[in-house]
Formats: C-alpha cells, sequence, structure tokens
C-alpha cells in the first residue's frame, strides 16, 4: 500500500499530507459549503518537473474528481475544494514525473545548436507518444506541433518557439500519460455535514416548565407557544432535555432529595416507565403527534428541535424486564444501579456495555437515535457519552449518518482532554468545552488557542455554554447581571457554536443548592418551574441584539479565524476574527471584571489587518452603534460594566480607495 | 486494523504512541545498547482502572517480551526498552481494562457494610475467573484467597484486608485474563544499529596521495602506512573516495580541465574501464587482496574502513557494452551523458533507473554493495542518493542489511531539507548536512534545534562535515587556522557524528580554484597531491586533543540533550549536552569570530543543571586544562582566537555532598 511499492520506477515522493487526523485513521469535518486546502510534500529525485492533483470523489465512487495541486515554498504543494452535498468524501494525491514540463524546461536552458537540435527530437517523440493515448483530433493536432519542432528547414528558434506554445502546452498537459504515477499512503475522508454543525445558536428549556399557568405542567402545546420568544431571541437550535416517561420507582424529589412525593415529577433522565422507553414520550408532555407538530412549527421558524439521548433506565423501564441482559447484576440477582461510592443513584440503571448481547443492545439503542430521526429530529446532544465504549459512538454515529447525513452529534463529555477529543474523533458534530470555567485573560488565551490553531480543529468543535442544568459557575453566582453579559458575549464571540440554558440564563438565575455547590437550588432537574419572561432586568433583548449580530457577521459564523490582541490590563480581553471571504474583521473586547471599569492599551497588529498605520481607521461597535476613529496601532479604551461590558466592533478604513472597500461589506 | 475492530465490548483506547516515523510506515533508528522510550495514551470510558505492556519482538518472531507500562499524566503512559542485538525490533502497545484493580478500588471506597459484603462477593468470582487460566498451583492458591474473602465467621474488614494481599494483587495481575484487550493501531519498527552509527569520527583522505615520494601514486599499502597517523588523531572510520578502475575515455584534467594528459588520473567517481567496474579494484592501488589486508590493519587500530558508492560509470566502464539498456540514449543512438544544462559531464554516463530492466539493474547495484561487505567492509558513503529513485534506496539497504545488519550507510545529499530526510527515513544510517553553511549563531542555533529537538532525531543522524573534497567554505577560505578551530570544535560537539577530509584539513588548505567557489584548488578529485603532514602549523595535535575528549565523555557520544544558551554577544555560541546515565554535563563555548577576542556574559539554566545557585561550581576546560570557580547564574567569559577559540567545560559541583557526585563521574 505504501507509495514506493514495488515498482521502482515511481520515482515522486508523496508525504505529510494534511489535513488528517491520526494517520488517516478518523474523518476529517467540514460543512455545506466551506472549502477544504490540501496540502502535501511532492518532490523526485533529481531536477525532473511534478504533476500534481487533489482528487476528490464521494464515498462509494470510484472516479476521482481532479484539482490541479499547484507548488508553495520548500516542496511543500496545495489545492483547494468546496462540497456541496452531504455526507463523506475520499480524497488522495496523485504525482508524478511531468515529462513535458521536464524537457520544456531542460530545451529553454540549452545553448548549443546541436544540443537545441537533438532536444527537439526528443521533443517530437515525447509529443508522439502522448499523442498516442489520446483522442485523434488531439493525436492529429499533437502530430502536427511535432511536425513543426522537427521542420528541417526552419529556423532552430523558431522550432524552439513552437515548444512553449500555449496549445501544446495545453494539450500536453490534458494528454499526459503519467507514466509511473504515486498515489498518497491512505485514503483519507472528509465528512461533510450541514452549516448547523459550524455555526449555531443552542436554546435549552424544559418543557415542562413552559405552561402559562403556574403550577401546571408545560407540554409540547405550551412549548409551541414559547417558539417565538426563543426565536425573537434569535437561537436557531431548540434543545429539550428527555421528554420520555419518567420511571417511577426511587423516583427523586426536589433537590435530588431520595424521596418524592406522589406528586413530583422527577428527574426526565431517569427514562422509562409503564408508559414506554427510549421511543415514548412522558403523557403528561403530549403525545409523539404533538411532538411532531412542535418540530414542524419550530422548523418553520428556523428552528431545529435537539433531543438528548441519554443511554440509561430508570427501574421501571420497559427494557430492564425485556431485556435483563443488557444490565449488570450483582451476586443477589438484583440489578447493579448507577454509583460512584460513595454515591449511589438508585432511580438508574446503567447498561452492561460488555453484554454477551452487546450487538443486541448497540442496535436497539442505534434503534432510539434512528426513531426520532423518524419523527423529523436532526439534532442529538448525547449525555455524558464518555461513560459509554467509544466503538459504541463510531458505530451509531456512523450508522444514522450513513442514511440521513443531515443528522448532528452534540457531545455532553465533561471530563479529561483526551477523551473529550477522542469522541470528537468518532463523530460527534460537536463537543461541550471547558469554557464553562475558563475565566481569566490567560485561560481563556490559552483554551482558545489549543482548540483553534492547532490539528484539533480538523475534528473537534466546540461549542459553548455559560450555563447548563447541571453547571452553575461561581462566576455567575456571584457576578450579577454583568457576569452574566460577559459570559454570554464570551461564548458567542469566541464559539461559533454556542448555547444557553433558559429561561434561568436570561432571567439571571443564580442561586447555588448549596454553598460551593454548582447545582441551582430548586433545579428544573427535578421540580417543575414558572418563569417570569417580561421581568424588566430580563436579558432577552441583549441576547437578541447579540444573536443579531452573529447572523449578520460572517466572520463570527466560523471557529477558524480567532486572534488575540495585546492588551495591558489583564482585566480586558481582546481579539479579532476574521472571514476570509468576505474579508470581513470583528474586533472583540470585553471587560471580564463584572464590578469595575477597566481601561487599557489595546494593541493591533495593522499589518496583518491590511490597515494603513498613516491613516485613521473607524470601529463601529454593533452592541451600542458608537462609532470611534482610531490611528495606529496603540488606542486606548475603557469599558464600565455598569454599561456595556463589551465592544463588539466592526472594523472600516476610513479612506475610500478600491482596496479599501474590504471592510465596508 | 484499526483497535475499536468489530468487537464493541473492546473498550480501551491506545493512540498518540511514540517514538513513530509517518505513522509507522518508517523505522525509528536507536543503535545497540540505546534506549528507546515508548509513551502512549490509553484511556477508556468511564472509571476502570487501566493495565498496559508495551511489547517487543525481534521482526521475525511472533511472541511479545512485555515491558509493563506506567501512567504518567494526562492519560499518557511510558515504558522503556533497551536493545542488546542488531536487527530490526517490532513494538507495540496492549491494554485492557485491569478488572481487579478496578474492583479493589472500588471496594476500598465502599461505606457501607453491606455494600462491603455484596462487593466481596463479586471479587470471590473475579478470583475464581482468572484462577480458571492459571497453572494448578496458582488455581488453588487463588481459591484459598476467594475463600478468604467470603468467610462467613470473619469481620468485614479482615475479609476486606485480604483483597489488599500483595500475593493476592501479584497473582491476580500475573493471570489476568486481559478481556477484551486492545492493541495499537499498527506494528510500529526500530532499527538497531552498531554504536558507529550513532558516534563516529570519520576521516577522508584520498589514496593516490598518500605515496612518501612526491609524485608517485599512492597504493593501498601507502594508505596502511598512513593508518597510525589516522588512529593517533583520533579518528574511527576512514573513508577512502571511489577505489575502483577510473575511466579513459572523455577523462578530466587538473582542475576539471575537459582535455587530459595521458598521465592525468582522472577523477575516481568516472568509474569503470577495460581493467572493470564497481567490483574491480583500481589496478595503481593494487589488488583486491592489498585491500583487504589494509580493512584487516585498520580493523586492528579500531577503524573501519568505509567505501564510497557512486552509482554512475565512465564511458569504458565493462556496463556500457554489456547493459547498453541500462543508459538513456539520444535520437542519434548515442548515450545520454550526465548534464545540468548548459553544464555537461561528458566523462559520467548516469542510468536510466526507468530502463524496462530497472529491476535488473537495481539487483545488479545492490550486488556491488554485497560484494564489498564480502571484502570486509561495513560502511558505504552514498554519493549524490538525492538523483537516484527513493525506492532503489529502501529496497538496496533493506536488502543488504537484512543479512548484514552491522552495516551503515552514509548519505550526500546536498538538496532541499525535505528530500534529505527522506532518504533517511529510507534507511540510510547517517546523513550530510547543511553544517558547512551555518555560520552564525542563529543559523547554528535554529538549524539544530530543528535536528535534535523534533521528531526528526528519530531517523535523521547528522554528519558534520567542516569541509569535503567538494566543499571548501568561504570561511575557511578566510578564516585562517582560528576558523579551521572554530569549526572543528563545533562540529565535534554539535554532532556525535562529524568527519573531516584530510589532511586538507589539518593541513590548513584553503585556496579556491577561483574567487567564490567553493571548489579546491589542484584539488585530489582530479590530480594527485602530496602533503607534508610533518608541518608546524598542522592542527593534528589540536584534532587529536578533541577526539580524545569526546571518547572519554559520553555527552558527547549522542545528539540528544543538546541545549543552547544566554550568551549577550552574537559572536559567542554556547551550548551543553547532558548525557543521562552517567549525569555528566559538557560546556561548549565558540567564539566564532576568528580575528578578534569577544568577551560576553553567560546565562546558565542552574535549576535544570541540579546546580545549587548559592553555591561555587567548578568548570574544567578540557581543551586547556584550566580550572574555573564560579557562583550563580550569569558568569563572564573571554576568548581570544589567538590562543584556542573554545572552552569545552566538564561542569563539576564545587561541594561535595553525595548528590554532588553526578558531576565528578
Amino acid at each position: 500500500m505504501h507509495d514506493s511499492g514495488n515498482d521502482g520506477r515511481r520515482r515522486v515522493i508523496i508525504e505529510g499530507l494534511r489535513p488528517q487526523v491520526d494517520g488517516g485513521r478518523f474523518m476529517v469535518k467540514r460543512t455545506l459549503g466551506e472549502g477544504m486546502t490540501v496540502e502535501a510534500d511532492i518532490f523526485t529525485d533529481g531536477h525532473d518537473r511534478i504533476g500534481a492533483v487533489l482528487g476528490v470523489r464521494r464515498a462509494g465512487e470510484t472516479q476521482w474528481r481532479e484539482v490541479r495541486m499547484a507548488p508553495l515554498v520548500n516542496d511543500r504543494w496545495r489545492a483547494s475544494v468546496t462540497f456541496d452535498t452531504l455526507g463523506i468524501y475520499e480524497y488522495t494525491v496523485h504525482a508524478w514525473i511531468d515529462r513535458f514540463e521536464s524537457w520544456l524546461h531542460d530545451l529553454l536552458r540549452r545553448v548549443d545548436d546541436d544540443d537545441i537540435a537533438t532536444a527537439l527530437l526528443v521533443g517530437e517523440t515525447l509529443i508522439r507518444e502522448y499523442g498516442r493515448g489520446a483522442p485523434p483530433a488531439a493525436t492529429r493536432k499533437l502530430a502536427s506541433f511535432g511536425a513543426a519542432l522537427r521542420a528541417g528547414g526552419e529556423p532552430l528558434e523558431v522550432r524552439r518557439a513552437v515548444a512553449r506554445n500555449p496549445e501544446l502546452v495545453e494539450l500536453m498537459r490534458a494528454h499526459d500519460p503519467r507514466r509511473y504515477a504515486s498515489t498518497s499512503e491512505r485514503i483519507l475522508r472528509v465528512v461533510v455535514e450541514p452549516e448547523r454543525a459550524r455555526f449555531s445558536t443552542w436554546y435549552e428549556l424544559f418543557p415542562r416548565s413552559t405552561a402559562s399557568v403556574p403550577g401546571q405542567h408545560g407540554t409540547f402545546r405550551d412549548v409551541e407557544a414559547r417558539l417565538p420568544y426563543v426565536a425573537r431571541m434569535g437561537f436557531d437550535v431548540l434543545y429539550l432535555p428527555p421528554i420520555h416517561p419518567i420511571g417511577l420507582v426511587k423516583r427523586k424529589g426536589p433537590n435530588n432529595a431520595l424521596a418524592a412525593a406522589a406528586t413530583d415529577p422527577g428527574s426526565p433522565w431517569a427514562i422509562g416507565a409503564a408508559s414506554g422507553g427510549h421511543d415514548a414520550v412522558h403523557p403528561e408532555l403530549g403525545t409523539l403527534e404533538d411532538f411532531r407538530r412542535l418540530v414542524a412549527s419550530a422548523a418553520a421558524l428556523g428552528i431545529d428541535v435537539a433531543l438528548d439521548i441519554a443511554f440509561q433506565c430508570a427501574p421501571d423501564h420497559p427494557w430492564v424486564a425485556a431485556h435483563p441482559e443488557w444490565f449488570r447484576h450483582r451476586p443477589d440477582g438484583s440489578i447493579q444501579y448507577a454509583e460512584n461510592p460513595p454515591k449511589k443513584y438508585q432511580d438508574i440503571y446503567p447498561f452492561d456495555f460488555e453484554t454477551e448481547d452487546w450487538q443486541g443492545l448497540r442496535d436497539a439503542l442505534t434503534g432510539v437515535v434512528a426513531f426520532w430521526v423518524g419523527q423529523g429530529v436532526n439534532i442529538f446532544r448525547v449525555d455524558n457519552p464518555h461513560t459509554k465504549p467509544f466503538p459504541l459512538w463510531e458505530h451509531l454515529i456512523a450508522t444514522i449518518k450513513r442514511d440521513h447525513p443531515q443528522t448532528l452529534f452534540l457531545a455532553e463529555a465533561f471530563t479529561r482532554p483526551k477523551v473529550m477529543y477522542r469522541l470528537a474523533k468518532l463523530g460527534f458534530s460537536q463537543s461541550y468545552t471547558y469554557f464553562a470555567w475558563r475565566n481569566t485573560r490567560y485561560e481563556i488565551e490559552q483554551y482558545f488557542t489549543e482548540l483553534t490553531r492547532t490539528g484539533i480543529s480538523e475534528y473537534f468543535r466546540p461549542n459553548l455554554w455559560p450555563n447548563t442544568p447541571d453547571i452553575l459557575t461561581e462566576q455567575l453566582q456571584f457576578g450579577g447581571r454583568p457576569m452574566f453579559m460577559i459570559r454570554l458575549v464570551l461564548a458567542a464571540t469566541l464559539g461559533a457554536n454556542y448555547g444557553i440554558y433558559g429561561p434561568a440564563f436570561e432571567l439571571l438565575e443564580a442561586t447555588p443548592r448549596e454553598p460551593g455547590s454548582e447545582e441551582y437550588l430548586d433545579s428544573e432537574k427535578y421540580q417543575i418551574r414558572h418563569w417570569d419572561l417580561e421581568r424588566a432586568d430580563s436579558l432577552a433583548d441583549f441576547i437578541a441584539l447579540v444573536n443579531r449580530i452573529r447572523r449578520e457577521h460572517p466572520a463570527l459564523q466560523s471557529d477558524t479565524g480567532l486572534t488575540f490582541h495585546r492588551l495591558d490590563n489583564e482585566s480586558l480581553i481582546a481579539y479579532s476574527k476574521h472571514d476570509e471571504s468576505s474579508g470581513e474583521l470583528i474586533l472583540t473586547v470585553v471587560n471580564l471584571d463584572p464590578r469595575n471599569a477597566q481601561g487599557g492599551w489595546l494593541e493591533l497588529p495593522l499589518e496583518d489587518f491590511g490597515i494603513d498605520p498613516t491613516r485613521p481607521y473607524q470601529l463601529h461597535d454593533l452592541l451600542s452603534g458608537v462609532r470611534l476613529l482610531w490611528q495606529g496601532a496603540r488606542n486606548y479604551l475603557n469599558l464600565d460594566p455598569a454599561n456595556t461590558p463589551a465592544h463588539l466592533f466592526r472594523l472600516r478604513r476610513h479612506t475610500r480607495t478600491e482596496r479599501d472597500f474590504a471592510y465596508y461589506l
């Protein structure tokens, strides 16, 4: 399989092919319309010229579509492609000695008449050889060029000029037999996913807390009524915690109490009861038909409904009786509940993924996802994937995406970095991150440099959450409304994918269950809440503004092009995002201190930005509407959290020469 | 082939395995007695404990020899091995859920009596399972431990203590069935070469210039007489340019003149004449028997004779007539001589490696090397390997080393970096470098950081030459005797492998053929020279001293552990080499300016060196014998090229506590 093969005449070497993940073991990720630039080191012995193409095809096809590669420096070659269909593509590099170019290069360096005459004869032989593999018209045309090369009566320089005829060069390139061509070591793969994999804005809510009347159990109809509110804030993914029947056995009470009253609704993650399991709907939420209606209504507003995939069972889940072999049994015959000693979760049975029937279990779980795809759901947030075997995810995601390439999977794994990266390699489209706990400038810069400036970005797409039903950070507990704004702006601008758990977020919910805990007091995980969406201090309008800015500015719709900038006050952070195709540049500055105004000197890399340091340039703050006129690399700014703790500048150049319009888009 | 396999129960992931070259496509290189440290990321879902071993075996064996891997941080694991036999080894990593350790960890965290009792029963089942695969004695012993775990009458804590019995732990580890074990993606390979691949000191001379009487053609007997001189200087490889019959057709004259007189000896690289080709000896040098005698005499002095492999033919080489198909023909039927338009080399015919008989040609060339191995030669310097196909070298080196693992190949490729690295990957034991043209501190630091601090060092062993018969650098032309000393010390201390072309080097030969040329005037490539070895200004004694220091100090015998240090004068360069096993530390400081004394403040990383900054430490200059006493990180030094332009310090700590003896070795 390696490129030296057993044919000693394959003289061209191809190595260092990028992008690739773990030597091609895993797929690179791209989205619809997004480009992929492929580079490789390509060289041969001696001084011959090389031809190289990037071959791309949809998985399953046999023919390669070819893109000519161009040399850069230091034996590096490059080509780019864009993808217009969802699914898996394969790519590879082919390279060979370009004998015509080599000959032409040699001919043009010749000095002695004898040598030129000899070279012209060599060229004519070459043209004849290429012509033999070409269609008749091209063969004839080539033959006429060959004749002109050897035309005895003509002066040598006239004959030599024929060799540079663009038509001849074009024909020879088109009909190059590519003798002894080499192919890169391994066929690589890239999975092309919907644009939403790259750019999405998530809103999580508990359907049971959406009733208009306090104390009532919300339904899918209530969620439907909530859709305009969600859409107005600019969200395009509505993520619902598990919507399945909730177990009655060992049900938890408010604040995770061991004993539940008869009226307590229980945790939605304790899945399964007499009324059904993972493919059923909790009766109090409505019917499957109600759910499909919700999905359709959301779609009409440009919103995808995302479901939670939590592979675990309440003790009264139908599978516990039907498939006892899928669970681990204790010596006394009872089923082992979830534990992390000394903690016990008696309301939840984990699966035994080492069961003899592991394939049956795997197929059933894959079937759960397939079932919901059948109900119109395309996005799945997967609960704790790092506590289930890695091979399960690789199989499940590949199986689902083979038939449904529009599906997306978000990995909710808050665990060690290599485990999180591995899950992403296995196929998860997006991943939760450590963002919630990255607070200082140093922490943020380090983490996002790792995520965006290393090979990790080829397969790992961060999705940033300032809060979740499990995570009420210390920062939010003590930072007040300004901190909610700070964390929102950071999430929305550092990441093209981000989300909030609402209405807790926009309503500034900040009280922990107990001091030092990241659990919410009276968490919706265990009880129904009623939210006053009309409260004057709601962040809904601010969120709507930030999300509108994201929608209007392509630089914020991708994780590439993130650069941090120097600022002489550690309480302030500054970074820009650049969109290559539009040339747009968005500069974000955030005051990380929720209590005090902070000022500092910001230093911008004007040369990288293409800004003339001797002329003024405009900054348009998309949050406040204010326009500033700056000049030079260093400028002072001040942010008071009592107003807005952030600037979201669009950079415009001040003068209106033709080149400058790049920043006026 | 990948580790998730078809079995969804293989839950342990192994990735990021190092060292490896291009995902295992090429071999890592080590030498006899040298260690290899292998690391990998190893993890699983959930919280189970892991067991992991590094498996190592000689290529061709079926059984793995196992070394237990130990966890570091961040899911990284490590193990080390040392090799005691030449040849190719394979290595791989196996990892599995250590169910006994997982169970033990769980048991020890238990609080409730009921849970402890249940866990003990689970443990007994596990012990019984492991026992089933063990020899009878171990099975019985395990059964008794199992019984003690469940011993009804005993207090729980007594039974729990049994689980930690070291004998039980040891037995369970020894008889772990390693259920659902994972294996790393690809079996990797390492080639173990003689120590001389890592540490060698080369001397190149032209045999024909060794006659004791001026004007006479030197012979192998003369070279034999020269051996004590070479040995006294401390060289252990004596490299001879081609020793084969020199073509008469189109023979070149002195200074590469197109016309040669009848008495001109020609270039040794124009190989082949009526008296024979690549497997013959030039009659004027003596006989094959004389050559074998030379090899044996050299061996008695600890010197390996290295031959030059130059795959090209003089027009009168026997192969030109016998195998016209191995050469490229021009339209007029004549054979194409070597060219780099407008330059022409009419005295040399290159092979056509794309010949239909490429396998026949390849076998003949491999046969040439095999022939000289048969004459006792183990080291080959390969001329311009980058102008021959890469697959040829991979095949040739693998073929020769399969039967003769003691052989070494030095690649003389002065070309683009990726081409040089590829040749090393294909099997060359050592490689020429850009050292001759790296002169400033910045250039040297950049280049040697690339060579020693990146993955390149796993396969590329630099061999540093201040001069060669083709390279008389501008620095040597204009720098005088101090520059010869500077370049010698740099080569001998930056690289564990280095060489000089003598006696031109020790006799300070510095006149170019013409201004701006790197060719020597009256080059030995085209004429016989007579050298006065007794000249007072000869560097022979200085070279002998430097080479003795290299032999006595292991830190200088390896390319690992090179670190550059801060010095506030750019004309001075300072670096240390550290030998891990002996703890020895050698600090080299060189004045790069051959004309002026230069002084500066040197800053040493005392913490890395294990030196107490509050106490004095000694520097023993191995070149001058002077001993300095320094204290603290910053110290001043001065080097006058009129004396010796370098310090070669051994660092010793001054105080004599037990820890300090590390630097007294």
